[in-house]
């Protein structure tokens, strides 16, 4: 028997075909049942009439629970008012295991519980859409990349050195030393992108922040560009089109999902480029003239980036931030020392920041003199400076957070759903 | 001016263009300089005439030191003799940083000297063609799970137990809990394969183990695919076709490359299906009978994986071992409840294991009983259980070590040179 995945019943109608699934629903008359079975690809019905199938399978029938692990056997018809197009009359039904009564019903349940039974909320079709969703946003960062020539390098996770303090980093025993998990690939990507001249990392970064927000989880993924010879407008550049690129991609490929979890597409459609630009000064004058106040060189907070993005019916990118409330290694605007050549990108919708970046100090003494400021040891960061020995030039970069794009992107209100296993303060489990 | 890469040269003979990149090699005479300039796409001869430039520009290059930075300006002319296929006349010269004495000249270093400054050795010919070599490997990996409806769901590194013991675990203070960092996702791909029907994860792994060996790395990248509703067969063979796209993919990419790293093709193109399958058991009779004491029952060590994969010519898949050695979630062979159906793929040219896995088991009984022979906690893998409540179905999967079949394809001798920034028991640096 040809067994096939739901999403590739074009070429089998009017033949035969295996399903192998779970039953996600049913109903049943006397002589009529109908399985809504799942098979991790889509759903279809299948039409179980009495006199098509052996008295014991009909019977069977009866026994079936929620989430029972089922094949169904039977000739593929169109039909257009089902989901799939399709639907099978079933001739076979094999039973692989009948379902202990399944925790989640498909009526609401409260957050807690559903994220108790995470392993099991990942079936249901809101979830499983967001996770597919996901994947297109993983694999249209790859594709944008690779097409573009840029060369994957994976940085390291545990590294011997922290860049901003050690208060937010895990840290494990590395055989009798103290290892950090890395917070960013950054540094080392610096270092690539030199042997390559465009480079990106993609993995787990690790932030051990207590604040329980919804929009920060301990562990998540980032995306982070790297490219030599390049400035903070060629950045900004990169960005734009990038991350259009990847809504791009999303709305074509994931039409059913995004129709599934109820996303008003209308306002991804109008992620073009050019997105606005805007100083970090014109943004604080911005804010304070809306009524919203804010201090110039305080740094934007969640709140503070919302009523910012909500001015704006794209991405925004804020450009030049106060040099004392950036990282050692930003480049200095030449025109004024206050200033970092650093960029952050806002989603609208009131999502904030979805990517920070900017161009690095490529001067040697510059970067030096900054370490000191930032009380960093001169000898942990012998390797960094080796990159302003050798062959400096300007470079740039970003990093682009995983889960907050797919927040925005999926309009979800809290990035727990953005990722299969969410990692916060409080769970660690399943 | 036109920048481009020297990649992609074709386009741009007989124009001007400027490229932009670092000094690999010069030599000079009274009126002519030949400059080789890398830009991270490849080397390219540039050529200086007295008579072309300004004065001060040819005295210039005097001072150009290895792996200064530079831009080189001038008409692309066809050159058959040379590596990338074109030359540049060169017209101009700009000189971003004289770099200082370069630690690492073009002949040969101590690998503890180069492993200490990797973040420079990265720009070598060689490293620079591995680390290609690499991208193109994880690309292949993620272009056939993908091609193939693979969805990737991304499995967390915090995990809250371990499933083999804490000793070979790296563990973290996970605000007043601890967490330890995972070994793979298998356990968490099972639960999402029951969402998608075919997924994988692919993520850094760690290892805390003492061993130090030349195949051994503490953090290493591993992908895992997971598929509801098949069997150790079908698992040997999605792991054969994986592998064998992933080193054709290598062979058409990456001819140069492999060029660069003088790797003897003509083994790699025999890579092609079907590989050899052979039982645990029938491998110990071959590794005694080639003179190699070895007993049944025993865990294979990376000597007997070299011996017995130097006995074929292509990856062997050995499956069906001693279920005593194997991890409690493995199904046991329904004809011989002391064999697991497991599955290592063993790559030739003595490189050993590249690929385990194996099917799992799918009754609730079952896993309870095992858990409880491993001292495992019920409680701590009730999540996991549940996946054996609700829907059991028979399901396969398995992990690739993402170095070790680096190490292969590229032909090294040692695991450290296959990652951009080798971690081992002894190397955290830089």
């Amino acid at each position: 028997m040809n067994k096939v995945y739901i999403d590739k019943l074009s070429g089998h109608v009017n033949k035969e075909v295996q399903i192998n699934g779970w039953l996600y629903n049913s109903r049943s008359s006397g002589k009529i049942a109908f399985l809504m079975v799942r098979d991790g690809s889509g759903i279809i019905q299948g039409v179980v009439s009495k006199s098509d199938v052996s008295e014991e399978v009909f019977t069977s029938i009866g026994d079936l629970t929620q989430e029972s692990s089922l094949s169904i056997i039977g000739k593929i018809v169109e039909d257009s008012r089902s989901e799939s197009g399709y639907e099978m009359h079933v001739s076979d039904i094999i039973i692989h295991q009948i379902a202990d009564e399944y925790p989640i019903s498909l009526k609401e349940h409260g957050t807690s519980f559903l994220m108790d039974n995470r392993h099991l909320w990942v079936r249901s079709k809101k979830q499983n859409a967001i996770l597919r969703i996901r994947h297109t946003i993983i694999k249209a960062c790859r594709d944008f990349l690779d097409n573009n020539d840029f060369i994957l390098v994976d940085t390291p996770i545990f590294t011997p050195t922290s860049c901003e303090g050690t208060s937010n980093l895990f840290e494990t025993d590395y055989f009798g030393r103290v290892a950090y998990l890395a917070q960013s690939g950054q540094l080392y990507s610096e270092a690539t992108a030199v042997s390559l001249g465009r480079v990106y990392c993609f993995g787990p970064t690790f932030r051990a922040e207590k604040s329980k927000t919804r929009r920060h989880l301990t562990e998540f993924w980032m995306v982070e560009p790297e490219v030599a010879y390049a400035d903070l407008n060629d950045n900004m550049e990169l960005a734009e089109r990038f991350v259009a690129y990847i809504v791009e991609r999303v709305l074509e490929i994931r039409k059913e999902e995004l129709k599934i979890i109820d996303r008003d597409t209308s306002k991804l459609e109008n992620v073009v480029p050019p997105f606005p630009r805007i100083s970090y000064t014109d943004a604080v004058e911005k804010l304070n003239s809306s009524g919203h106040k804010f201090e110039w060189g305080d740094d934007f907070g969640g709140e503070d980036e919302t009523v910012l993005a909500e001015l704006f019916d794209k991405p925004v990118l804020v450009h030049r931030y106060p040099a004392a409330i950036k990282a050692f290694y930003m480049k200095r605007d030449e025109n004024d020392e206050k200033l970092a050549l650093g960029v952050d990108m806002l989603a609208p919708e009131g999502y904030g920041e979805i990517i920070g970046g900017g161009q690095r100090e490529d001067d040697y003494d510059t970067i030096l003199k900054r370490l000191k400021e930032h009380k960093l040891s001169e000898k942990d960061f012998k390797w960094y400076l080796d990159l302003r020995r050798y062959g400096s030039v300007p470079h740039s970069g970003f990093g682009m957070g995983i889960e907050r794009a797919v927040a925005w992107i999926c309009g979800l209100k809290h990035i727990r759903e953005t990722i299969p296993f969410p990692r916060t303060t409080h769970r660690l489990e399943p």
